[in-house]
């Protein structure tokens, strides 16, 4: 499937391999802001006209990297599927391993990091009508 | 956690291996109709009071079982992550492998079918507010 499709229509992405999808782009992170390092995103569903009432992104940390550590209204859903990796939600360090999933509620703070030497990958699932993330010092 | 846990709280969910998740029991895909077989429902996010407009549930159908064949207003996100199985949405045949995601469009008539010898586990994500399912004859 082309990347610029956008109707809302039934869809099939197939796996390519390697945490790639067949129509997907890989795409920074974020574009701007500079409190993160060496993730990157892949967003299966949600910029092609589909109408649910939320997207499905996969996200890659390299080791070494990490996401902003930031709090916002809206809650995140996450699935590890590669690696493993450290996620600090309010105050609380754990450890996410496969299949392990996370729920982040509404303001909470919360941060990925990779510590290893494996990319730590992961599926995170939002709403669609969502707010800005504002950054904590 | 506690299945019986209802606050809106970050939570953590470890997987505990053959795709079962501490604090999450194993369901019927169905409490009523006939046309379906050897499916069961495992509801990861939204069932303990998170206010996600969305929920995320894991499905896994033995060899030789089927859902639904039915169709509704909400949309189905479908990423699978045990095994392989068939699916069709409207009048397409696919096979689903590993990491393969699926869109299905409001009011698209789908099925998901495990022909093979393993079982067939995924991932699916709903709107939280959603549409009763209509079965197709």
């Amino acid at each position: 499937m082309a990347e610029k499709e956008t109707e809302n229509k039934s869809r099939l992405n197939r796996h390519r391999g390697d945490f790639k999808w067949h129509g997907i782009k890989t795409r920074r992170y974020k574009l701007q802001g500079g409190d993160w390092a060496h993730v990157i995103r892949r967003v299966i569903i949600g910029h092609k006209g589909e109408s649910a009432k939320f997207h499905l992104r996969y996200f890659e940390i390299s080791p070494g990297g990490y996401t902003s550590l930031e709090k916002h209204r809206h809650e995140h859903v996450v699935i590890c599927v590669r690696g493993k990796g450290k996620v600090r939600t309010e105050n609380k360090m754990n450890t996410m391993n496969y299949l392990d999933t996370l729920y982040i509620a509404p303001l909470a703070p919360h941060q990925l990091r990779n510590p290893y030497d494996e990319p730590f990958g992961f599926f995170c699932i939002v709403n669609a009508r969502r707010d800005k993330p504002r950054p904590l010092k």
